[in-house]
Parts: C-alpha cells; structure tokens; sequence
C-alpha cells in the first residue's frame, strides 16, 4: 500500500482546518461590536496586545535569525550534503512562523470577541456563549490546521524525520518566548494593578481609572490565548515529530513497516476530522450550562476520534487483506493510542478535584484561612504537593501500558509510547478552543464592568466565567500530561537519532554511570532554577509599574477624579519591554544548558540531563499549577460568603494566597511543559553533532 | 596485613568516644543549675521531653518488633542458614537501641544544660559558651562512639557487610521516626503557642502564662536534639555501611583487596581523633565572637582529619614497602576521601549564603515585605528555588571527582563516591556538637527571660543564640550533602546485592527501560508527598491545640491574671501524641512503597524508584530548608530594624513569611534526608528476596 497520499490529504486537511477557522472569524467578526464606551475600551486592549505581539515578533525574528544561521552553518558539514541545514534552517524558521500565525489569529479574534461577547450577553448565556466559543475554535482550528499543514508539506518535499525535528524547534523556541513572556507579563500587569488600585488608593479590579488596567487585559490575552495556545501547539508537533522520528528509526532497522512513519500525521488528520464534527456540537440551551457543554464537547470529540482511529485502522487493515497482504497495522497500536486519549481525559478530570471548590483541599484551604495567612499558605502548598500524585500516577501508568501492549504485538514499546502522546494530543483542537473561551469571557467580563452595562449582563457574563475557570484548569492537568509523554518520546527519539550518529552502537542510560547521574542531577536544576528566574521577573517588573502608576496619579490628579485619562500605554509598554527583557537569561538556559551539557560531558550526560529535567519540570509543573488554581479558588470560595466571607480576615489570607498562587499557575508553572520540550528537540536536532565531539 | 586489629580498635575507640561523652556530661552537670524560678522552669522542659522519649520509644518499640520478627523471618529461608535472619533482626534492634542511647543522652544532658547556660551567661560569653557547646558535644561525641563501637563489634562478629545493613536500617528507623516526630511536634506547638499567645491574647513569646510555652521549649530539644542527630547519625551508619559493601562486593569479584573492606571504619575511627581533638580548641575569648570560635572547630577538625588519614595511608603504605609488598591502600582513595570532606564544608558555608542576612536573597526579601505578604512569600520562595543550584552542582562535583580519581587508580568508581561520603560524614562529630548547641542556647535564652534574669544575661545568652542559628543554617546544608552523597553509594551496594542475588548477571538501571522510568517517576513523587503529609498534620495538630490553649484561659482565668499556672501537660501530651501518630503514614509510605515497587515491578523498577527518590528528595530538602531559614532571617533583619522595623507592614509580612518557613525548614525538609536512606536501606536490606520475587 502507498502512504503517500496521506500526505497530500494531511495538506488538504491543514488547509480545510485553516479554513473553517477563518469562517468561524469571519462569523464572530460581524457580531454586534456593542456601544461606544465598551468599543472604546476594547480597543485600547486591542492595541495593547498588538504592541506585545509586535515586540514579541522582533524578539523572534532576532533569535530565528541567530538560530537558524547557526542550524544551518552547523549542519552544513553533514554528510548528506551541504544543504541538509538550510533545509533544516528553513524548517526551524516555517515552525515558527507557522506558530506565530496562529497565534496572532487567535489573540486577533479573542480581542475582537471580547466586547461582542459582552454585547451578546444581553441576549442571555446561550448567545454569548456562542460568540466566545466560536472565537476560541478559530484559535484551536488555526492550531492543528497549520501544524498539521506543515509537517506534511516538510515531509513531503525532503521525506527526513531530522528535518521535521527543525519544524519543531521553531514552533517550541516561539512558544517558550510566548509562553514565558505572556506569562511574566500578565502576572507583572496583574499584581502591580491589584497592590497601587486595590490596595493602596481602594479603587476596585477592573476601575478604568487605574492605568494599569488595560495592561491587566491585555496579559489575559497574551497569557492566556497566546501562550497556552503555542504551548500546546508545541506538544502536539514534538509529539508527531518524535512518533514519526521513532518509526522511521525503527522502520531503517527493519522493525516495522514503513506504513508506520506516517501513522503518528493520520493520526493528527484524524484529530481534525473528529475536532470539526465535534465542534459542532458544542452548545448551551437557553438556560443551560456552559461547563457542562464544554465537556461535552471534549468527551464527544474523543469518542468521534476513537471511533475513526478504529475504522481508519480496520479499512486499513480490510484492503491489506483483500491484496492478499498481512494487515497493515497492529491492533496494539490502536489500544496505545486510545489509552492515551483515555488517559489524558481522566487526567484532566482529577486535576479539577484539587483546584474545584467542592471538594476537601479547596474547602479545607479556605477553612485554615481563619487562623491566618501562614496556615493558608502551607495547607494550599501542601494539597498542590499531593496533586502531583495521581497526575503521575497516571502518566506511568500510561507509558507502561502503551509501551507493553506495544511490546506485546511485536512493535517496539517506545513507539508505543510516542503513539499515546499522540492520541492524548489528538484532542488539541477542541482542548485549544475550550481554553482560548475562558480568557475572552473573561475580558468580556471586565467589559460589561467597565462600560457600565446593566447588572443582570454582567451576571450572564459572569456565568461564562466561571465555566471558562474550570476549561482552563482541564487544560492545564492535560497539557502537563501531554507534554511529559510526548518529552519521553523525544527522549527516546533523541537516544535513537545519537546511536544512529554513534555508528549504530546502543547509547545506554545507566543510572550507575556517573556522567549520567550527574547529568540527571543537573538536569533536575533546571525546572526550579528557570521558574526562579520567571517568578523574580515579576516581581521586579511589578515594582516598576508600580513607579509608574504612582508617578501618573501624583502628576494628573484628574484621573482618579474621572475627568482626564490615565496613560495606558505606559503601563503596557512596561509590561512588553519587561516581560521580553526578562526573557533573555531562562531562554539562553534553555538552549546553551543542554548543548553544554552534551558537548563538555557527553551523549550520556545530555541523556540524564534530558531526564532529569522531566522528573523535576512534572513535579513542579503540577504543583505550581494545582496549588495556585487551588488558592484561586479558595479566595473565590470565601468571596461567594463562606468562612467569613468578603472582607474578613480569611479572606485577606486567601488574597495573600491568591498573589503567591499568580506567578505559580500563570507564569512559572506552565512554562516548565515548554521549557522541557524546547530542551529535548536543541538535544535531538544537535545530537548529530554531539554523538561526534564531546570532552568526556 | 592483617586488619583485624582495626575491629578491636573500633570497639575501643567507640568506647572512649562515649566516655568522654559522659565526662562532658558529669561536668556540665555539675555547673551551677541556677536560682529557684529558673530550675522550675526547666524542669518543666525536662519533663515534657521525657514525656515525648518515653511516648516515641514505645512506638519504636513496637515498630522494632513487628519489623525484627519480619526480617528475621524472611530471610529465615536464606541460604547462608536460618540463623542469619536472627542475626539481621538483632543487628536492627541493636542499631535503633545505639541511635536511641546517643539521642536520649543528648536530650538528657540539653534540658539539663539549658538552665545552667542562663545561669552561666551572668559570668559572661565565654563562660555561657563553655557549659552549652560541652553540652553539645555529649551528643556529638556518643553519636559517633556507639556508631563505630556498634559497627565495629558486629563484622567482628558476623563478617557479614549485609546483617550491617540491618544495624543501619534499625539506626535510620528511629531517625525517621525522631526526626519526623520531632519536627511535627516543634512546629506544632510553636504555630499553636505564638497563634494564640501573640495573635489572639497578646503576650509575648515565651510567656509563662502560655499553656503551649513548655511544649514549644520541649519542641526545640525533640526536634533539634534528638531529631537531628539521629538524622546526621543515620547517614553516618549508612555512608560508612555502604562503603563497607561495596568494599567487601568488590572484594569477592577481585577488583580490590580486603583492606578496603574495613577502610570506611578506619576512617570513622580517625574521624572520631579528629572530633576529640577539635574539641579541645573550641573556646572563646572574654570578648569573643561564638560563631567563630564554632567555625574555627569545624575547619580545624577538618585539618586534623585530613592529616591523620593522609598519616594512616602513608604509614600503611610504608609498611607494606618494608614487607615488600604493593602498597596497602591506593592514594586515589584518600584524594577521594578529602575532597568529600573539602565539598562538605564548602557546601555548608555556601548555604549561608541564602540564608544570611548580609547578602542579598534575605535583604531582598525583606525589601519587597514592604510592599505586600505576597510578595515575601513568591520571593523567598525563588530564592529558595535558586539555592538548589549551588548545592546539587557542588554534589554532582563531588560525585564525579571521587568517582573518576578512584578509577583513574584502578579501584572501581563508586567505591569512590562511597568513600567521598564518608569522608564528608567524618565531621559528624564536631558537626553534631556545634547542632546540639543551637537548641540548647535557645532555651537557655527562653529561660533566661521566663525567670525574669537581668536584662545583660538575656543579651548574653542572645549573643549565643545568634551563633547557633548560624551553626544550625550550616549543619543542614551539610547534613543534606552528605545524604545525598550516602544514598549515592546506598544506591550502588542496592545493585550489587541485587546482581549477587540474580546469579551475578549485572543490574543496568537503563532510563530507556519503562519499568525504571516508571519506578523513577513514582520515586519522585514520594518526597512531595511526604513534605505535605508532615505539613498538614502540623497544622491539624496546631489546631487541636489551639483548642485547647483556649479552653484553658476560658475554664481557668488565673492564668491570664499570673495567679494560676496553667496545664503545660495538656499541650505537651497534644503534641507527642499528635506527632506519633501523624507518623504512622509516612512512616509506612517509606517502608512498604519500596517493597511494593521491588516486589511488583521487579529490581530494575526499585532501582529507579530509588533514583527518583534521591532526585527529588535533595532538591525539596535544599528547597524547604533554605527558603525556611531564609524567610526566618528575613524576619530578623526587619526586627532589627530594617525596612520599617518591628509593627511595620513590613514586619508582619516577614511574620507570615517565616511561620510558612517552620513547617518547610523544620518538619518537611530536613525529614527528607532520612526518608530517602530509609528508603534506599529497606530496597538493600531486602534486595536478596525481591531479585528471586518479582512480578514484572
């Protein structure tokens, strides 16, 4: 049988994703923009969000440049011939663009879909739903559709797995800036707001007074839609990429068929397929609930994936036999790849059991709160330290049993692996589109608040708020999970792409080796040192801002009066300039560490580097999460008029909970998932290299 | 050469080790123990902590029992004879006896020498200095004399470097139950005590008229006292037992002579000269500085030990040459030996890097209190998180010089490593002593200012207090180096007594395996797991006490008044038996979880845990208890009148900061070294059954 139509419908599928997408925008595009004032103020969010963008894109560009000259000098000595790097160089550079272009179509909508979910709203939570849903599904299709578009372009034109690795780097380098820096900026906006308008002048959240506001908005958006959404863009390539490396890996040792290189794209394919019917399914009746619908879709999609995950692989199978061959693919493989998607699922359920306030660790935070803020902050710590049990549990239990029912069928096991991370990624589309809702409702909130709209609209609004608060915590414990199966498929890929460069010889990772161990220990820095890093940026970009606010309300007492306005702009500006320049020193870590590492102390060494930092950037990346979702929530418990309720002294402890749980969840926490997966493809694309020179 | 000698030696020098302990205790018993209301007081101490002994004895008790009759009856089948199961199970029993014997002693001794350092201070520094550090080394010198006296009496014996392992099991079984029993009981009355006494009522710390102010005293001796010794007695039996294997595990496969077999025990031995001649140099001025008089014995050891061995080497060396024969020792060995002690005392100065208030991460903290809870807590928390990065490099060093310098001699590699740790563990002396000091100056300042002492013997016995907290903040960057550096060696005898017992075919602990990659990552999750199991039972049992703290001033209104005493025995009984219990958990987690991984998912799977445990534990250790110290010196540095001094915004900002400090810096984090030795001894201990069991 011949694959390589798949790749031509891989093209077609990407575009017809791109398409839908920019239906969808067109769609939300011609809602209502709503009155004057809420246009007004949505505009300002716009144009702050494109200022990020736009830095954020030179910061970019800079690195592409710099990154690609040196992928392309580097690999030009390769033996399959000098154009090998310029190839990989263009791949790293279309990575990031492909990423970029989805990005900026996503924060495009959400701060357009802002203000007319908010005028929607008016007409009940059913309209208003809509609005926003649609708007996050222009996010999600632009994701897949471009990713999927991509990768089947690149392998078509050079069939070369390494190159692929390239495509992948440069959707993983943008998303750790995007990443990273959305969430150094939100978190920066969001607590120097909070301590000079709160705190300070008494002003309440969300006051257009305060000229930090539109900053504050503005870091939902870049937080939020643009960082989770190339966060999880870059999980879904690295875990195509790397199934794809591994079958052409084992495909050259005669291991498997060749039908197995491209499983891991028709796969994806089928992912689009199943987000796209799934989609439209998605919706909230009159009185309806909005959570309830969200998960319906996500439950739905992954049944319509699994049941075409099935017949793709009995028709497959069907024509085998009717040629008279044997059956294409191995059944193993399908229950890999449901139990992923299973897997993930549940995952992202019982994330929802430590940061949802009915249950023990939230009620039990908030109940502390009482007896002061230290007990607040210990006991939520504590509870996120727990949380990160059953999500571990749950991402071993997954490779095992994809690797030994892999195993069993006679396919190598860590291609098994690789298969589960992407069945779990095969929900992308939907998972994107449910997290690009919450921070548009969001805005839509602070909208409705800030124009004056009546009372029961911003209750509407509120609805859709606090359905997009549960999305984004799903998200959150599925995007972890995610990204720690699809780095140990990098990892595998990273030793197979070494031994190949070794001439053949196995690289074992022996954890008696003491270069290994070593390399393990280092590696294990890496996560706590680079959420050190990101959480000390905030605080000292906060302590700018706040400079600033003070500044313009000494110099123009007219806005606090309400009759001059304040100077947004410079709050945003310090915001993007802070966030990108804080960038600098957790970027270079992120590439120099790893090449170091596997030029001084070795192939070996960068092995347990690479593994280490998986151990360390899981644990952290949950309990940083869960633990601020958790104190979050408990704030909000206490404010619904629980253990004392606004105002009293609990819920001061839980405020203070709530700032510390801010840089965790939205800064530090997530980035780790990028951070790891950006460090496992730098070791991957130079492993060629270094399988050649190292000291040790 | 014969090296039987050596045993006699060992049991000698053991012996004189303890009797110089217990010269050290006549004489400070002797001083002068004070005026009327100062004895009472401390009796009251002495009492509680009795109290909490007897409690936590009888648990180990029972926990000697059910687990001496399990080892002696699974290894009943061994193939060395019935007996050899016996003989393990005495080994255990007769190794938690010594760390109870040196514990209880030092505890005898502190709450004696507590009153008689306050009464001392009134003849000044010098003199307040002298009774509290001899006090300090009662503990450090029996620590180390029942620890060679009981290794050296039982190889000579049995011959048998594995019914050592029982010895060092049964020493680590009490240390966990001490030290996290201890640190559950110190924080839990120290959060109840200043909740109520300081928030609610009022009164100052350290007020008579608080029914917890007894049970917060008895807390520094149980949690620092006894806890920490055990805790660094533990890895001392563990670095030099693991030593020991791998000497005699080399031994039998011809890769080095006998003498190496009992070189670890040597070294014990001259660490134990060291220890006893550095104590005599310890002394301050009339106007000297304490912390640097406890400094220069630390170094001053150092030398001597680095002497001596080099001494022991050359001599051995040169007797071997008279007779003609090869050199007895390789000088590999002793440059690994040295550079463990060189990397110990860098690493502990290092750590006071973070946690000392003349250098940025503790002023910086305090800098940014001013403007918010929040931010205390995000800062230290970072800095915390940077503070690991020095350490685990300075491991990692470690580890692969000794690594490497011993095979570049030709001896096997990590027989090194074994060697580097108890190198580093050779201060455990002086190391002890200057940890034993802390505690007791601490409460000689309590009582000092309870009995109502003239205000320049409460600035005395300050001046000592401040140089504890130094020694203390260096003890546990040690301590933590050192038990990384044993369970490295712990980790490599596990898998050489795993090989031994699959018919020498080789352990490879490849991280490509799923089921090592699975056995790591659930080892990873153990260590979080265990911090917030002892974090949220201190603030549970905060809670019962505060209960009743109240129940007493409302029952009984004389208390207040000063014309009734209040119940001490209500809230040291809460404590011991919310600590004990609170134990039962975690304790079981570190026992059975190993078991159940060995005997589920076979060698290979421990192997990981094992690794995972090591990972994760160091770097939660590092993390807890350099935040903790750090946010505790924060505190200190605003009371002294920094960044808007005591009752600034400020202040009660670095307040919050260090009561979330207690639990990480004195339950959680230090409990984690012994929980990974523990861990890594019961996989030892019961290699030989789970390498013929195993389901996977």
């Amino acid at each position: 049988m011949n694959y390589d139509p798949w790749l031509f419908i891989g093209i077609g599928a990407g575009l017809a994703s791109i398409a839908a997408s920019l239906v969808y925008y067109r769609w939300v595009f011609r809602q209502d923009p709503g009155g004057e004032k809420a246009q007004a103020i949505a505009l300002w969010i716009k144009e702050g969000a494109s200022t990020y963008l736009r830095k954020l894109y030179k910061t970019l560009l800079v690195v592409a440049v710099v990154l690609g000259t040196v992928i392309a000098f580097v690999f030009s000595g390769d033996a399959a011939g000098p154009m090998r790097g310029v190839y990989t160089a263009i791949a790293f550079a279309f990575g990031a663009l492909c990423s970029a272009f989805a990005g900026w179509l996503g924060m495009s909508i959400a701060v357009r879909a802002n203000v007319r979910t908010a005028t929607a709203c008016v007409d009940g939570v059913a309209k208003g739903f809509n609005v926003a849903f649609k708007a996050g599904a222009v996010m999600g299709l632009a994701m897949v559709g471009v990713a999927v578009f991509g990768m089947s372009l690149i392998y078509l034109l050079t069939r070369d797995t390494e190159i692929l690795l390239g495509f992948s780097f440069g959707a993983s380098s943008l998303a750790l800036l995007a990443k990273a820096g959305g969430g150094i900026y939100t978190k920066t906006a969001d607590i120097a707001a909070d301590l000079v308008g709160k705190v300070e002048i008494g002003i309440p959240e969300d006051d257009p007074r305060n000229p930090a506001v539109i900053a504050d908005n503005v870091g939902d958006n870049v937080g939020d839609v643009a960082g989770m959404g190339a966060d999880i863009f870059d999980s879904y390539v690295a875990a195509a990429v790397a199934a794809m490396l591994l079958g052409a890996s084992f495909f050259a040792a005669g291991k498997v068929g060749v039908q197995y290189v491209v499983l891991p794209l028709i796969l994806c394919i089928l992912g689009i397929a199943s987000a796209l019917i799934g989609l439209q399914f998605v919706k909230v009746g009159r009185n309806g609930k909005p959570g309830g619908a969200l998960n319906f879709g996500t439950v739905f999609s992954c049944v319509v994936f699994a049941l075409l995950a099935t017949a793709f692989f009995a028709v497959a199978n069907g024509l085998s036999a009717a040629a008279g061959a044997a059956p294409a693919y191995n059944w193993g493989i399908l229950i890999a790849t449901v139990s992923g998607l299973a897997i993930g699922v549940i995952m992202g359920f019982t994330t929802d059991y430590f940061t949802n306030d009915e249950h023990k660790p939230v009620r039990r935070t908030a109940e502390v709160s009482k007896s002061g803020t230290g007990l607040t902050i210990i006991t939520g710590f504590s509870y996120g330290l727990v949380s990160i049990a059953p999500a571990v549990v749950g991402i071993v239990a997954a490779t095992l049993t994809s690797y030994f029912v892999a195993q069993a069928f006679g396919i190598p096991g860590i291609y098994g692996v690789g298969i589960a991370a992407v069945g779990m990624l095969s929900l992308t589309g939907i998972v994107v589109s449910n997290d690009a809702y919450g921070p548009i409702v969001d805005n839509a909130k602070g909208i409705a608040e800030m124009s004056g709209m009546p009372h029961e609209v911003v209750d509407t609004a509120d609805v859709l708020d606090s359905a997009g608060n549960t999305a984004k915590a799903i998200t959150k414990g599925f995007s972890i999970s995610a990204a720690a199966l699809t780095v140990l498929a990098m990892f595998a890929a990273y030793t197979e792409v070494i031994s190949k460069y070794s001439g053949g010889a196995n690289l074992v990772l022996d954890l008696q080796n003491p270069l290994v161990l070593g390399g393990i220990l280092l590696g294990c820095l890496v996560p706590p040192l680079f959420s050190a890093l990101t959480m000390l940026a905030v605080t000292r970009n906060a302590f700018t801002m706040i400079e600033e606010i003070r500044r313009q309300f000494k110099a123009k007492p007219g806005i606090l009066a309400g009759t001059e306005l304040p100077d947004y702009k410079a709050c945003v500006g310090i915001a993007s300039d802070g966030a990108l320049r804080s960038l600098v020193l957790p970027a270079i870590l992120a590439v120099v560490l790893p090449l170091a590492v596997g030029f001084i102390l070795g192939p070996a060494a960068l092995g347990g580097f690479l593994g280490g930092s998986i151990f360390t950037g899981v644990v952290f990346a949950l309990l940083m999460s869960n633990a601020g979702g958790l104190w979050d929530n408990a704030k909000k418990y206490i404010e619904a008029g629980n253990c004392g309720g606004p105002g009293s002294e609990a819920h001061k402890a839980a405020v203070v909970g709530d700032t510390v749980g801010d840089p965790f969840k939205d800064t530090a926490g997530p980035s780790l998932n990028t951070l790891i997966t950006v460090m496992s493809l730098v070791a991957s694309l130079f492993a060629p290299l270094i399988a050649q020179f190292h000291l040790f």
